[in-house]
């Protein structure tokens, strides 16, 4: 879509909006592959939040503030993966605090948590009790085990590892406003996308509370294509979808004519 | 690490920053996901490019040209996938050229390769000649098969199917202006990160021109840690990786002694 025909999706409708913000070196230099960005984007889908963006910057203290800032200001709610554990490069909670302009400290809260899940099996040392630095007027965010993520204002800073980032979300998503969930419906167009882009383009203008994505893959050396119908409103998916088989039934026709 | 002892790795040394802009619906809605940026990662760092920045925006122009002014003025290089086929839901050319402020038309050039593409097996039309829409003044990349991408300023402008990209990546790679390529040495610490955070910390400040990340992850239920050295100079490299190994078994040493 253009700037122009952007269309109003559900108009008038409540939408949550939300980032992510990917944390680390390893994943800049590729020698970890993120998976926290598809997870957060299915889960966001599913309950109505829309995902409008995603950066990914490195362990530095200055990016992280930037981009903490701008995307806590744009959006109505932000993730954050990686730098909360209790080594230098560690640096999420300060970074986040320092974009919130409050203090850190060690949160009895949190120390109170860290000492549970410690107790006989391993000692409170310094490093540890880093974990347990909040940024001030910051919420808790507790997963069942381990050391807890942490809210504050519409930031919710959460682990990297994705086994322990996937069960903080877990926590967090009944909590979260929302929005009217985002339905989908995919249609395999049985051909490529050159036949079929004008036709469609005129039922996307046609159908503006919905939106059409048509994405290009490759099937044994041809080109085939998925498209995939966007709408809040189940009548409004429905009546799209309809026009969108009627019009690659058209094009087939058009082509066996020939 | 925190901004006041950031490392200036390889003090002096020239180094090529990059970033990677992801565009499409698609991936923020978790329908997709994305292959790109870890392809882009490896690749970049193989040839001595730094991976500064991740942005992954929706298909609206707005957020395109906003996302492309704000990369190429912070960065070296810029890659972009996705929103470059011939779908009104493609418009990546649109948008670059609205980001450089220059002008698009069908170009002699990719009309040439359009229809020597398609001769005998399809169609020009329309829609097809919208993929020959390249902006003013940029440069065609020309994988093996296929249509092209574009470079324009900084800007190399790619397909997101992830074997297209790729394709246009392997042609891109060699013209690129790269530094020294950084080199690392993963560490398995055998133990989790709280036991050696601290003396950890203490190697990274004695070993400024690395950079040391500590990457844990679960292994049969229980805390594991990854020791990543990254440095420019094998030397610089090799005796930051022995005060790594010496401080391990230090702190093994010392647990044993207990």
């Amino acid at each position: 879509m253009s700037d122009i025909d952007t269309p109003a999706v559900g108009g008038g409708e409540r939408v949550v909006t939300a980032a992510m913000l990917v944390i680390g070196d390893e994943i800049l230099s590729g020698r970890t592959k993120d998976r926290n960005i598809g997870f957060v984007a299915d889960r966001l889908t599913e309950i109505g939040v829309d995902l409008k963006e995603v950066r990914v910057v490195p362990d530095e203290q200055d990016r992280i503030v930037e981009a903490v800032r701008a995307l806590s200001a744009s959006w109505d709610l932000v993730f954050t993966s990686g730098g909360i554990g209790p080594t230098h490069d560690d640096i999420t909670a300060d970074a986040v605090a320092a974009a919130f302009g409050v203090g850190i400290d060690i949160d009895p809260r949190a120390e109170a948590i860290l000492r549970r899940r410690l107790e006989g099996r391993a000692e409170v040392n310094e490093a540890r009790l880093r974990m347990a630095r909040i940024p001030f007027g910051a919420d808790l965010i507790e997963p069942e085990n381990g050391m807890p993520g942490v809210r504050i204002g519409n930031v919710h800073v959460m682990a990297g590892v994705p086994a322990v980032f996937e069960a903080m979300l877990k926590v967090v998503l009944p909590t979260l406003d929302h929005g009217r969930p985002m339905l989908s419906e995919t249609i395999d167009a049985g051909m490529g996308e050159g036949l079929i882009a004008t036709p469609l383009g005129a039922v996307q203008k046609a159908h503006p509370k919905t939106v059409i994505g048509s994405y290009p893959y490759e099937r044994d050396g041809r080109y085939a294509t998925n498209l995939v119908v966007r709408a809040r409103d189940p009548g409004v998916l429905a009546a799209a979808v309809a026009e969108v088989r009627a019009m690659l039934d058209e094009v087939r026709n058009a082509r066996a004519a020939r």
